[in-house]
C-alpha cells in the first residue's frame, strides 16, 4: 500500500473513551482517509459535536456518526477498527473479512488462541472460533514481523500491554523464575469504560482506592497465554487490579524471583548487568517502550498522552527479588495509540506516523 | 487514673497533618485537658489560628503553639505525644519519662526492639538503646494488656498497621505460609507529611501513580518485626509502597500462600471457614477493626475519617493463594486516632473515648 | 419535648448523598431515635449495607431500608424529613401534617411564601399551594425564633444558604445597595446528586470547570425571596453556578455596591468598621456561621465535614466595592446539618445538639 | 526569513510549567532549531532528565540545560524567549535587543505601556520604561498586524488572555457598558507556578476552593489597559481570581450590561443576532478562537492541551444582562501556546505552525 494513496478507513463503536482517542489519532494521521465513524448512540451527529476536544477543525465538522453496518463498511474502508463490546466484535469481523478487510479490533474477541480458555473466562462460547487461528496478537513489540502481514489484528487491552512489556524479555532470557509471580495494577478510572454507573461517579471515586476483579480478571487469560508463551511452560500469576483516582494511567508493579541468585554483592552486579542487557536488547530501538535506568522510576503523569510504555526495576538483594514497574497511558499504549501503531506495520506505514 | 479528673496532655510538635489531627481529637476527648501544644514555625500562634477547620470554638481559640521545652512539659502534663523526627524524639522522650510521665511516641524511634535493626534502617546508631526495653509497640489490638500499664508506647505508622492486622492473625493460626508473602500499598499523599516539597505539590501528584521507597522502606523493619514475632519464625516480606493521588488512606494488598490446599472444592470450603474463624475469634469484638463478608473488598473512601481498618479477602483456587486487602485512614488509624487508643488504654478510658 | 423521652425521627428518601449525612447525624444524635428510613432502591438492605461509612456499630446495623408509606410513617415517627425530589415531597408532605407530625423537607416545595414563583420557576403548579403560608423557611439565623413553633420547616438549599448568610445582614442594614449585586458560586460534584449520569462520571468531572444553569437557575427564586425580604424591595441578582472537581464544598463569591462612598481613606476606615459590627451584631453569638477578620479569605477544605458556614470580606476602594467569599459544606450545612439544626429548634434541643 | 532555514530559538528560564510547555511546543516546531534552554537550578543536565513526559527523544536527549547568559545567547540565537520573573526579564532583555534580536517575554515586564502603572501595581520602578514603546501586546487576535514586524513581543498571561478575548469585541463594538463589568476566574494550579510552596501541596489544594488576590490582582493593570483602549475610555473592572483543584486550565464568567435593552423578545432576538455577528466578525477566521453556538458553555476539558480559547455567551432577559463564559489552558494560549504563536507571526512562519 503506497503512501501516495490515502488508507480509507473506519472505526465502529467510536463513542467512549477509547473510541474517542482512536478518532483523534486517525483523524491527524497523514496516510489515513476516516471515511466512517459509528455509533448508535450518536448517529447524525458530528465528530465535533461528540468530542468537542478535537473536533472543530476540517474533517471532524463534517464527518457524522452513523449506524453501524457491516457491509456499507466493506464498501467504503480499507481498514475497519472494532471498538465493540466482546462477542459483538467477533459478528462485526466475519463479514468485514470475508469482503477482504483488514480488521483491528480492540475487544478480547480474537486475543486468545484457544477458544475453550475463551469459554472458561467470558462464560460463553466464543461466537467465531474459525477465525482465531489468523488473528495477530497485536503487540507490535513481540509481533511485529507477523502483524505486517496481518489481516486480523487482536489489539491487547491496557493491563495486558503494561504487564507483557515487562515481564516477557525477561521470560524469555530465562532471568526470572515463571512461577511466584505476582501482579498489582493501578488503573485510572477511564479504564472502566464511559458508562453511566453509579460506582464511576466523580463522588464515588475521587478520594476512593480500591482493589476489584479479584481474584480472576478476564484479562488474566490472555496474559498467561503470551506469558507462557516467552517462558516456554505454563505461567500462572496472581494478578490483582486496583481503582484509583486518576483519569488516565496504569501503573503495573510485578514482584518475581530471579534465576539466579543475589546472595553476594558480585550476584548482585552480574544480575543488573545481565537485566540492563536483556532490556536493552529488547527495547533499545523501540519508539514506544522506553527502560529507566536503575535509579527512575516510572511515574504515569510522564506517560499520559503519549504511546509509551515506561518500564523501571530495582534489584531485592536483601529478599531476593526483582520488582519491576511499568506505566502507560491505559487508553493510547494500552488501547488506540497501539491499535494504529499495529495499523502502521498493516498498512506499511512507518511504525510511528500519527503517534509521536 | 479517674475520669472525674481530667488527664492534663500536651502534644509536640502538632503542626503537620498528624499533629493537626491529634490536636483535633484530644480537643475533644471528654477525658483530656489539653494544656499545651509545641511548634516551632506556629510558636505565639493560637491553636485556631493554624487549624481553621477545628480551631474556632472553645479551647482552641485561647490555647497557643509555643517553643518545645521538656522540662515546662514535664511539669504541666500527664502524658505528652511526640509527633516528632526520628532521632529528636527519643531525646525529648527521655527527661519526660524519668520525671515519671507517660510519652506516647508517634515517630519510629521506640518501635524496634532491636537497636541494630534501627541501625541498620535508619543509617545512624540509635538514640536511646536503654529505654527500648520499656517500649510497648502501640497496636492495641496486638498489646492491649501491655498497653495498659505502659510508660512509654511506641505508636505504629499507617504501613504497619494497615499490614499488620490482616497479617498477623493469618500467621499466629498458621493458616499462612511465613515465606512468600508480597505486599503492595497505595497511600494519600498526607502519608508524606506537610513539607513544603516539589513532588508533592498537586501538579507533581494530581494525574499521577508511581511506586518509591524500593525496595527497603525504612518501615519494613518493625513490619518484619511484628510478623515474625506473630509467626514465631523471622519473616522477610516484598514490600512496595505507591504514592496515588488521594488527600488520605492507605490500601494495602496482601498475597500470601495458605498452608493448607486449595485443590478441590472442600479445601476451599474448610479454608474459607478457617479464615473466617480466624478472623472473628481476632476481631469479632474489635471496635476498630471490621472484616467484610466474602463478597466485599475494602474501599478507603469508607473508612477515611474514622479510627477503623477494614479488611476483606478472596481465595483464589485458581493459584493457590489468598488475597487480603486493608484501607485505613493513614492519619487516624494508621497515626494519630491509634495513639488516641493507646492513650485510652494508658489512662483507663474506655478504648473508644473521643474515637466514634 | 424533653430530652430524656427520645424523638421519634423518620426520614424519607434516604439514599442520596444528603440521605447518607442526615441518616449519620440522626444516628448520632442524643435526642434522636431513628425510626425508619425509606428508599424504592434499597428496601430490605440494612443502613449498614448501603452506608458503609458508618453503618457498623449499633443501630445502623439493625435499621432496614423500606418502601416509604406515609401512613406508616405517622404512626411510626414525631419528626420526618423529606429528602425527596420536589413535587413527590409536598404530596407525601400533606399526610403527614394532617396526622400531626413535623415535617422537614428538603427539597424546594415549600421554600416560596408565592404558589406563582413556583409555578414559574419549575415549570409546573404547586402541587399544596396551601401549605405554603404555615412553612417556615428553615435558615436558623433567620427565622430561629419561627422555627421553633414550626410545623412545616422548608429548609433551604446549599446555594441559597451560602447566599443569604454573607447578603442578608448587609441588606437588612442597608450598607450595600440592593441592586446590581452579583453571584458567582463554585459547588462540589455532590450538589448534583448521587444520580448515574454521564456528566458527573468521574472521568468527566476531574480537570473539568464549568458554568452551567446560565441564566435562571431555580434556586434564583428563593434567594430572591429572602434578599427582597431583607432588603425591603425587589431585589434581582445576576447568579452564575459552576461545577468543580471537589466531592464537597460550596464556595460563593459576592460582589456588591456599598451604600456609602470609598473615595478616601476615612470613608474605608468607616465603612470596614461598620461591616464588622453588621456581622458582630448578626452572628457573632452564631454556633454555625464564622466571620473571617479582614485578612482571612474562606477555604472549602476548612467547612466541609462541619456545620459551618465560614465569611470573609473585602473592600476594593479601586473600584467602591466590596466583595464577600463564603464556604460552606453543601451536605451540611448547605442540606442535612441545617435540616438537623432546624429539628433541634422545633424539637427544643440545644440547637447544636449532634452537630459539632 | 525563510522556513527552509531554521530559527535558532533560544529559552531563559524554561524550568517551570510554562518553560517546560514553551520548550516541548518548539522541540516539536518544523521551522525552529533549540540552540538553548537555560536554568540556573538544573544547568548540566539535559531536557531528557528534567522533563521526562517528552524527553526522551532527538534533540531533547541531547540538549543540557545551561546558565542563563545574555551575550552568549545573543551569539547563539535568533529568538530568545524569555521565561523569567518580572524584573529579571527586562534586564535580560535589554543587551538581547541590542544585540539585534527578537524578545519574546513571558513575564509582565513590557505588557503596560505605561511605566508609572507598572509602580503602582508591582511596587517598584520600572527596569526599563525605555523599551515600553516598541513592545507589542502580544495577543494575535487583537494585534496581528503589530506582530508581524515585532522585535520585543510581550505574550500576556492567562488571565488577561481569558478575560480580553471574550471581552474586546463587545466593547469594540459597542455593545456593553464599559462599566459595572465583573469579572470572575477559576484557576488550575500550575497557575501558581512550579514552587515548593506549602499552599500548593496536594493535600491543601485538592478538595479546596477558594478565592485569592482580592481585590487588586496584579494582573488588572495590562487587563484594564486594554479593555479601555477597546472601549476608548478608562475601563475599571470587578476581578475576583480563584484557586480549584485542577491542574491546568481557566475559566472565566463575565457579568456585563448590555447597552441595548432586554425588555422585549424582539429586543432580545436583536441582541442576540448582534453579539453573534459581532463574534463571527472578531473570531469567525480565528484559528484558536472558538465560540460556541447560544446553546454551548466551555468546559476546560475541551481545551487543556490545545492552542483554544472556547468562548460561550447567554442573554438573560430577566436581569437585563449577558453573561459570556471563556475556558483555555493556562500554560498554553495562557503562557506558551501564544508565545509561539507570536514568534510565528514575528518570524512569518503560518501561525498555526507547531500549535496544532
Amino acid at each position: 500500500m503506497s503512501e501516495l494513496k490515502k488508507v480509507r478507513v473506519a472505526v465502529v463503536g467510536a463513542s467512549g473513551y477509547s473510541g474517542e482517542e482512536l478518532v483523534r489519532l486517525l483523524l491527524g494521521h497523514p496516510g489515513v482517509e476516516l471515511v466512517a465513524v459509528t455509533s448508535r448512540q450518536y448517529a447524525g451527529r458530528t465528530v465535533g459535536q461528540v468530542f468537542p476536544r478535537f473536533g472543530h477543525w476540517g474533517r471532524a465538522r463534517e464527518l457524522r456518526f452513523e449506524e453501524p453496518d457491516a457491509r456499507r463498511l466493506a464498501e467504503l474502508a480499507d481498514v475497519v477498527f472494532l471498538a465493540l463490546p466482546h462477542g459483538v466484535a467477533a459478528e462485526f469481523a466475519r463479514p468485514l473479512l470475508e469482503s477482504g478487510r483488514v480488521v483491528i479490533d480492540l475487544s478480547t474477541d480474537f486475543r486468545l488462541r484457544d477458544a475453550a480458555v475463551y469459554e472458561e473466562f467470558y462464560g460463553h462460547a466464543h461466537p467465531a472460533p474459525e477465525l482465531l487461528s489468523q488473528a495477530v496478537y497485536g503487540l507490535p513489540e513481540l509481533y511485529r514481523e507477523r502483524l505486517r502481514g496481518a489481516r486480523l489484528v487482536a489489539a491487547p487491552g491496557c493491563y495486558p500491554t503494561s504487564i507483557l512489556l515487562p515481564l516477557v524479555p525477561l521470560l524469555r532470557a530465562g532471568l526470572i523464575e515463571s512461577d511466584g509471580i505476582v501482579v498489582n495494577s493501578l488503573s485510572g478510572v477511564s479504564g472502566a469504560g464511559r458508562k453511566a454507573e453509579l460506582e464511576y461517579l466523580f463522588c464515588e471515586c475521587a478520594e476512593s482506592l480500591r482493589a476489584y476483579g479479584v481474584p480472576k480478571h478476564r484479562h488474566l487469560s490472555e496474559i498467561e497465554q503470551e506469558l507462557s508463551l516467552a517462558a516456554g511452560r505454563r505461567v500462572v500469576i496472581r494478578f490483582t487490579p486496583h481503582l484509583v483516582p486518576v483519569r488516565r494511567g496504569i501503573l503495573t508493579t510485578v514482584v518475581a524471583r530471579p534465576t539466579a541468585g543475589l546472595g553476594t554483592a558480585g550476584e548482585v552486579f552480574a544480575l543488573t548487568g545481565r537485566i540492563e542487557a536483556c532490556y536493552r536488547a529488547a527495547y533499545g530501538d523501540e519508539p514506544f517502550v522506553r527502560v529507566l535506568d536503575d535509579k527512575g522510576l516510572p511515574d504515569t503523569k510522564n506517560v499520559v498522552g503519549t504511546n509509551v510504555c515506561e518500564i523501571g526495576w530495582r534489584l531485592d538483594p536483601r529478599t531476593g527479588h526483582v520488582v519491576v514497574v511499568s506505566a502507560e497511558d491505559n487508553l493510547l499504549k494500552g488501547a488506540s495509540g497501539q491499535a494504529v501503531q499495529c495499523m502502521n506495520l498493516v498498512c506499511g506505514f512507518a511504525e510511528t506516523t500519527g503517534l509521536m
